[in-house]
């Protein structure tokens, strides 16, 4: 499998961008309105920082009210998604998702417990 | 530039490193005692997870007590790391590592401030 995005929850994706091609000299790859979010993928050549910024009240924006801004979750890509979940559930591995949905980007995507994962919450993806 | 690894917080790397073989597939590529910790690398098809064990009092034994287990820092490779360096000051992003520093696997490595940084604790790496 490939490390695929890192998920960064901030209250200013722009700014954070801006910082981001400054220091990686990564650019916005993609960008869209997500489950009340503003959602951008910066490209580094062998993946994406996912900005998350919230402008409803939802997971990420109580993560923001908790934990303040910083690394949400890891994603790691995956040719089949539905094969790499049932291997975590054989593993026995907790899931939040145990079917894969839509995420952003139209890529089909499914959590991990981070109980279960030495505290990272993961993201399997497909695209 | 790349993604180089996913630095975790562990207190069992041994238990960790079975569980990410279950789910991602990934192998332990490089181990060492570093900075009284043990350190195992894990190898993903475009880049690491660097598991890190403290077995001394320091910064990550301090990090797990505090936050407990999880997601630490983000490393990004530079061909360049002085390079690096100089532009992420030039930007205004605070250090906390003002020159290369060897760090595992003896790597050059430096940490960004994550105030700077939306949150993340950054490290620049060079191989």
């Amino acid at each position: 499998m490939r490390f695929d995005h890192a998920g960064v929850a901030t209250d200013d994706a722009e700014s954070l961008a801006f910082r981001y091609e400054d220091l990686f000299g990564c650019q916005i790859a993609h960008e869209e309105w997500f489950d009340g979010m503003r959602v951008l993928f910066m490209e580094l050549e062998n993946g994406y920082f996912e900005l998350l910024e919230p402008r409803e009240e939802g997971t990420i924006s109580r993560y923001l009210e908790d934990h303040g801004a910083g690394l949400h979750h890891l994603a790691v890509e995956t040719d089949d998604i539905e094969a790499a979940l049932e291997r975590a559930e054989s593993a026995g591995v907790d899931l939040i998702d145990e079917e894969p949905r839509r995420g952003a980007w139209e890529h089909q995507v499914a959590f991990l417990h981070p109980g279960s994962t030495g505290g990272v919450l993961f993201e399997f993806v497909e695209h």
